[in-house]
């Protein structure tokens, strides 16, 4: 899939991320970048609210195990399992996730787990910053299963 | 504020909760209950996607925490620092996030901290189940600032 194919998936089959407008900028197998603009996301202090930070941070974790697995030629599906987020600084303006991923011996480990057990977990990191400067860091622990 | 009144603050201020259908079953500073129905939180899976389920839990902390100081009088605003989530099974359904809050000690060194430095942190925990059953389990860091 191809970032313009990532976007559509996601906003066809994640409703949120379309209220959020949540755009891709880089969907590929070795890092995703997602954005989302501040109106539909900011919260009572007219910054990015806490959930919708969190959420940019899920959905950019998500898909970057999701397309590191199909490009892997894996045929399932891929759900969180675990989250913890740090804010660090508010968020003025539009904000974007970046998700460079796990390690290579991570993906080496998934990989066997998929192919020894048919499903395997793997834990990524994102980094959420705004106008230049870190928002918040991520940390997601992602399960891939058959089907 | 009163639970509609409740629900009324986070959607004008939240536009995201209104996005997502977000209610306020009770709303007061001992507990708070928070519901979302299935439909606009919807994932891949026809399940509620990990963002909805996050972004619930963190709406019900921070309008636990918010209402709480509030009823102790003290003038200022609430934001998340920290937050963890672990996600035990799907939820089919319309799901709720339960906040019944910190311990009476954490609430008293709060006060102690507002009262002595004008701001505070204290952690909520807050359970999400849908259908009877637990769907995920959340813990978070707020901190009240002055003004």
């Amino acid at each position: 899939m191809r970032a313009p194919d990532v976007e559509a998936y996601i906003h066809r089959n994640i409703p949120l991320s379309a209220a959020m407008g949540v755009r891709v900028l880089e969907g590929g197998p070795d890092r995703v970048v997602l954005e989302a603009p501040l109106h539909p996301n900011v919260n009572h202090r007219d910054t990015a609210f806490g959930g919708s930070v969190t959420t940019l941070a899920i959905l950019a974790g998500w898909a970057h195990v999701h397309l590191r697995l199909e490009a892997l030629g894996f045929k399932g599906h891929t759900v969180i399992q675990q989250s913890s987020i740090d804010f660090v600084a508010p968020a003025s303006a539009s904000f974007r996730a970046t998700c460079e991923g796990a390690t290579e011996a991570g993906w080496n480990r998934l990989s066997r787990m998929l192919a020894r057990y048919g499903k395997g977990r793997i834990r990524v990191e994102a980094r959420v910053e705004s106008d230049g400067h870190a928002v918040a860091y991520f940390k997601g622990e992602y399960v891939a299963l058959p089907g």
